[in-house]
């Protein structure tokens, strides 16, 4: 397959691009650094890259920043980071992507435990990574030409065993699921 | 109890405020209409709100637009309806509204059964109620002096028994629970 992984140097990008690399052709992009350069809160750069990119079987997405931080000093400002980068972001990538992407390809969004399981100080990203799920469980019911998509949503990524996250974008990108929030290390 | 209710006379609003104003003193607010003049996609407009209304014990929200249509035409414009009307919208009134309200008073916000049983064409309503759903769970952990937090989820307002709508809001203001996501009628 041809992979696509935006967010390739991050702290997730770090661990599962190597690993998609043993067996598939993989292209990196990111806002500074991969093949490709692409800062996924603007749609024109979203296009762009679709543009440059092509014949792509699966777009993996492990970036996009939200804001921690407690609820009491918690602004709009700090909501409209995650909103604008890893939640609209994210969608965006699907709204565009779902014309240039292969027949039968798949989209690989991340979002994250405390979208379900939060925790004090993650209301911040609680509103990002819940707003991923839903949209990514509608989305998954129109994907035209039989593509997929699917949310891997892990706990704090430090805890994860390495191949438990990698086994989750694998499952996304190999395995014909549609629709799903893949949980890792709850 | 003295009510905050925004958007009385919406969908919702219309069930929901003659059924408190029985038993409670109800304040209603409204883009257009209501005692008091608020839009809840301005931060600034819900601040000047909170500084006209003293003394709430129950702020409960039922505004907010958001959009509806297929997958192959959604654009980031129509899902920004949502998310800056509903999403941000809603997590705002909380930000803001914590320094405001009575001590042990509550939150009320509304999101909606397509942020966890989408069918198609609601995806830019997904986005949105996924995200509030998220953004309660976590806020009523961290809620200060007493306050509690809850969303009512309903399905589509025409099919549900008027009565059951109201006991959805009812018992997030009236019986003491906190971070719970309220179906009705699924």
């Amino acid at each position: 397959m041809k992979i696509l992984i935006i967010g390739a140097t991050g702290a997730i990008g770090k661990i599962v691009t190597p690993a998609l690399a043993q067996k598939h052709e993989v292209i990196t992009a990111g806002r500074n650094s991969g093949d490709i350069q692409v800062d996924i809160s603007s749609a024109d750069s979203i296009k762009a890259m679709f543009n440059l990119v092509k014949n792509i079987d699966a777009c993996v997405c492990v970036a996009g920043d939200s804001h921690t931080g407690d609820l009491a000093t918690l602004t709009e400002e700090n909501l409209n980071l995650g909103i604008k980068n890893k939640l609209i972001g994210q969608a965006n990538l699907v709204l565009i992507g779902q014309n240039y992407l292969n027949d039968n390809g798949s989209f690989t969004l991340t979002s994250g435990k405390m979208g379900d399981k939060p925790i004090k100080n993650a209301a911040g990203k609680a509103i990002v990574n819940g707003g991923i799920n839903s949209f990514m469980m509608a989305a998954s019911l129109e994907m035209p030409r039989g593509l997929r998509i699917n949310v891997v949503s892990p706990s704090k990524i430090s805890d994860i065993p390495v191949n438990d996250l990698i086994d989750g974008y694998l499952k996304s990108i190999e395995n014909g699921t549609n629709g799903e929030i893949i949980k890792i290390n709850y």
